[in-house]
């Protein structure tokens, strides 16, 4: 690590040899493999772009030039070039993000974890620029599948249209940025990528080796050869070029100084610009390359020479539905399964297998997943759409209007539900049961274990009018909670073994075991506690107002954000009914969390058992004084 | 009228001659002339689709086949040709409905009012037929304007991923869906209508004459005779080429044989096809032809004759707007705007005239809009981003990850916020306020009046370190609602006259009238009442719980969803200071509205004056009975 561990910043790359830059890429490879083993983080990804990194830092000035990431976690090599060398707490708490963080450096800019944002952003700050009079270069990283995603078409589109505003676009082609790229544009970047682009680059490199001879060497170095050439090849490009973007490429994105030279051409030309670079994910990482699945995308802690996991994780929440939508794709021809480039992480690997005509893999594309599903419940299917909790924000729209207004039967499946933790605030599947709220006729369930997620899941494929949504955590599912009895459609945990109980607590999902010690620790205060769990959290269930009316108290507890959450419809509900009884309701506060455990967020925003006690002790007392004073007054 | 009245379905336009067809195709002109300067509606985008409706019904076979519309308010000739020729009633209550309606109709299917959406339903009921293995087809008919939505972009790229899967794809290209079409898609089309595609169609065409002699026509005829070159025709061609995806194309979109002989190619090419066809938006009636700035879009109640507005409106809010937002961007240098695709109907008409270097027509990219505005105020600008309540939807990701989270100073205008009326479900502006509370940091204004969106909007372009959003209504403004004083950040609209008030009204933006008169009514009653409007809904003022516990009861008033609405948010503020005296919330039941005028809606869905005085008359009323009951008890 001789050269990586002195650098300070980019500007210290700028007077290194071409062999020094290769040692560097060397070292960092090295550096990454043993680090995020030890941490756990996206390895494969940043495997892939360590030349590209290094040669982006040495043609713009970086902060003065604005680098932009997409999807963010490619960024780690962007971080070891900018000062940020200790990697030992990456995504944990007080540690380093797995995303770029604008707290951390003033090389970061985006630190979004959503893909397909990078070309509005440097839309943005181009048209900025240009207003501003700066002469300041903006480039743009982003990948092949993002591309796939309709935000970056819009931005194309716009960026396009004003062919004297400059903009660098590095196009980091990897031939799969989650799952294998998906669709017609994965096809046209595979045609550039074997035939036109690259055998005319080709030609070109045959050309150069004609007059400097360099026989017998690899393909690699026959395009590295190439580079001199470079400056020539802006030029219109296929479907780019019908947009009226320029092309240069495509460039073996390992070769530093064929990268530099593109980007200086790029850097030089005065209009939008797309640079098309061919990278390796997980490049000099042989478990990485061999690993057909992709599973080094992202990674627990790992052992660095085996690429396995150090200790094997228990069953989690995914793996319960990936098992339960099998059963129900055999006894039902009608499901079928969608997932927006995240086959496996959302649990449908198998189902794929098992059913790979039954199966659509729509690309990072959540809204063409919802519309897509709309059209076809109205072909007479019944849709499963298994997607991010956080990254159905991005098919909002669609689920109101295409599939609730057209009354379809589609069920969304919102994994890493709540607080996920590690990957940070963009994370966090911290909104859906907010925003989803305002959805005509739709129902949302939260399964509090995997029991439930099973019951929940073939609930909602029940239903052929109306979307529903089951939505669970991330990670370890932990032991079935049993229902001890039943009031209308909701489990009861817990009865007060009281005929005048004090509190009525409304335990939402994977929170059941919370709320289970939060009425232990009450009963310790002679505080009785009923703990009831809805199961499905909207609509309302019509018996709440009833059984909550036998209380004095009610408190929902649910992991979610508190703004608009299962909280605040609860208590309308309670309104509605006339039932003016004090309510608590405890979820996640309005603010973007940073990066941490899961346990360390609960606990630092008080969805603890202790915490919720606390609160709850201090609202009985506070009631039984205002009670004393009135009997007292009257 | 001699042969549109006698239509009772698309069959039977099988019989009819060319000649017939030509003669119903006038009539049906007439028709929408006549009728739409009656009942007002979307003029000009009907005119341009006559010829191509007819030649969709009489080539495939609906509603066996299945022919989905982009944006629906194209479709009143697809009403016409299937059944449902009152247009007395259009867009009002218990007429027609200005977009498809499945209650209408088995012919329609998506009744979305928003744009983008045909290709994703498509490649959804395509992907059934063939896991089905019905031999039935899908069209949709989208627009130039359309394609600039990453919807669109989404969806094309999944739809030419299966070679196999048929599908066509009709682009009516009419250079201007709502505005004039936008970005590198356009000049795209342009290219293909106007150089190569066009100019070999025409030589194809001249051939033709060579051998057929019709010397001296116009290009109209011209392109007519080539009609029977056109099972050639299906190519390759460009960007569409390089996603996988054949080409018909262009064609004269008023010739209905060669349209018909195209839609057949089509038909029988057994994958996915775009045909691309060229209309004139407002084909046959001068003054919409006339009309470089698009007025006929969308018209009001009109003379057919002269196409002038049959009464002039009142001040609306949207004018008020922008006559501020050019005051504002006199002002300050840092000012930009963004609209999607609708310059004129946000009101940006007048800021685009003065400063034409600082504003920003996405197209219909509602995503792009809010990214770029992320990007934008990075770069040290403050973009205002004027849009439809409604189409925020569509941005709802891009301004929590990017621009909240990012803390970007951008401002949004939601126009045609609340109950919108006569556009129906999909138009009502009803979402906002709920979906947006849990955006960390965001502030949003709900002004009352002219003076107030004037004042809120200077507040809101002040704020730099996070987006705020002001919200107002559709149409006429109404009087200014003058402040009796503050309580807070509040303003008093009206003072309780009593040391021990019963009810505090919260007054949410335009319904300050209803509120004020609720409260003369509750008056009458003896119920005293203080009525406020917080002005900033979110964050809920700090004041406010304090003011509500010097109250019995609070009553909220919205034109949102009551789902997760201010009201909830309010209640949850005043449990969150120990205030807990009963609330009660009105505002939008959860479902989707029918189309009628707003005061049509407002008064089915209670939210009117004597309404809200009834049931707050009842609870004051319970209250006091409890009240009672309780003294008698102790």
């Amino acid at each position: 690590m001789a050269l990586l561990t002195r650098l300070t910043g980019p500007r210290d790359l700028d007077g290194l040899t071409p062999e020094q830059l290769e040692q560097l890429a060397q070292e960092i490879r090295t550096f990454l493999i043993e680090s995020v083993a030890r941490t756990g983080g996206h390895l494969g990804p940043n495997l892939g772009v360590v030349e590209l990194s290094i040669a982006l830092h040495r043609v713009f000035d970086s902060p003065a030039d604005s680098i932009l990431w997409d999807t963010g976690h490619q960024s780690y090599v962007h971080k070891l070039l900018t000062g940020r060398q200790d990697f030992s707490r990456l995504r944990a708490k007080g540690g380093l993000s797995g995303y770029p963080s604008r707290a951390e450096s003033p090389h970061d800019i985006i630190e979004n974890s959503h893909a397909s944002t990078v070309l509005g952003w440097a839309d943005g700050l181009a048209k900025a620029n240009q207003l501003r009079g700066r002469d300041q270069h903006v480039v743009a990283v982003t990948g092949d599948g993002a591309l796939t995603g309709g935000m970056a078409w819009e931005a194309l589109n716009n960026i396009a249209a004003a062919k004297d505003r400059p903009l660098v676009i590095v196009v980091n082609d990897n031939e799969r940025s989650y799952s294998p790229t998906i669709g017609g544009l994965a096809n046209h970047l595979a045609t550039l990528r074997t035939t036109e682009g690259y055998e005319r680059f080709l030609a070109r490199g045959k050309e150069m080796l004609n007059r400097t001879p360099v026989v017998g060497k690899p393909l690699y170095d026959t395009l590295h050869g190439a580079k001199k050439g470079l400056k020539d090849v802006i030029a219109p490009q296929g479907m780019f070029e019908d947009l009226g973007l320029k092309y240069v490429g495509p460039i073996d994105g390992h070769d530093i100084g064929a990268l530099e030279s593109a980007l200086k051409s790029a850097k030089r030309f005065g209009g939008p610009v797309i640079v098309h670079c061919i990278t390796e994910k997980g490049r000099g990482y042989q478990p990485a390359r061999d690993d057909e699945a992709d599973q080094f995308h992202a990674v627990g802690v790992i052992h660095p020479d085996t690429g396995l996991p150090v200790a094997a994780p228990g069953a989690d929440w995914t793996s319960v539905f990936g098992e339960e939508i099998v059963k129900l794709g055999r006894e039902r021809e009608d499901i079928v399964a969608i997932t927006a480039a995240m086959l496996r992480p959302v649990g449908l690997q198998a189902f794929a297998e098992e059913f790979p005509d039954r199966v659509y893999d729509v690309g990072i594309a959540e809204q063409h997943g919802a519309v897509s599903a709309a059209g076809l419940a109205t072909g007479g299917l019944h849709p499963v759409f298994a997607v991010y909790a956080t990254f159905l924000n991005r098919a909002f729209d669609q689920l109101l209007m295409d599939v609730a207004l057209h009354k379809c039967g589609v069920t969304f499946v919102l994994d890493r539900a709540g607080v996920t933790g590690s990957d940070g605030a963009s994370h966090n599947g911290m909104w859906d049961m907010s925003i989803l709220q305002v959805v005509p006729g739709l129902r949302i369930a939260a399964p509090r274990d995997a029991e439930e997620v099973r019951r929940q899941l073939r609930e909602a494929v029940q239903v052929s009018d109306a979307p529903t949504v089951v939505r669970y955590s991330k990670g370890s599912v932990g032991k079935n909670v049993p229902a001890l009895g039943t009031v209308g459609g909701m489990d009861v945990l817990r009865y007060a073994g009281s005929d005048r109980p004090d509190v009525l607590l409304v335990s939402i999902g994977a929170l059941a075991p919370v709320a289970l010690e939060t009425a232990a620790l009450l009963e310790r205060q002679g505080i009785t506690t009923t703990v009831v769990d809805p199961r499905w959290v909207k609509p309302v269930d019509a018996a709440l107002p009833g059984l909550a009316a036998e209380h004095r108290v009610v408190v929902t507890v649910e992991d979610n954000s508190r703004a608009a959450g299962v909280g605040s419809s609860i208590a309308q509900a309670l309104r509605d009914a006339d039932v003016d009884i004090p309510l608590r309701d405890f979820g996640i506060p309005e603010r973007f969390l940073d990066h941490a455990s899961r346990a360390e967020i609960l606990g630092e925003i008080g969805l603890t058992a202790p915490d919720i006690a606390r609160r709850v002790t201090g609202l009985v007392a506070r009631l039984d004084g205002r009670l004393d004073a009135a009997t007292a007054g009257a």
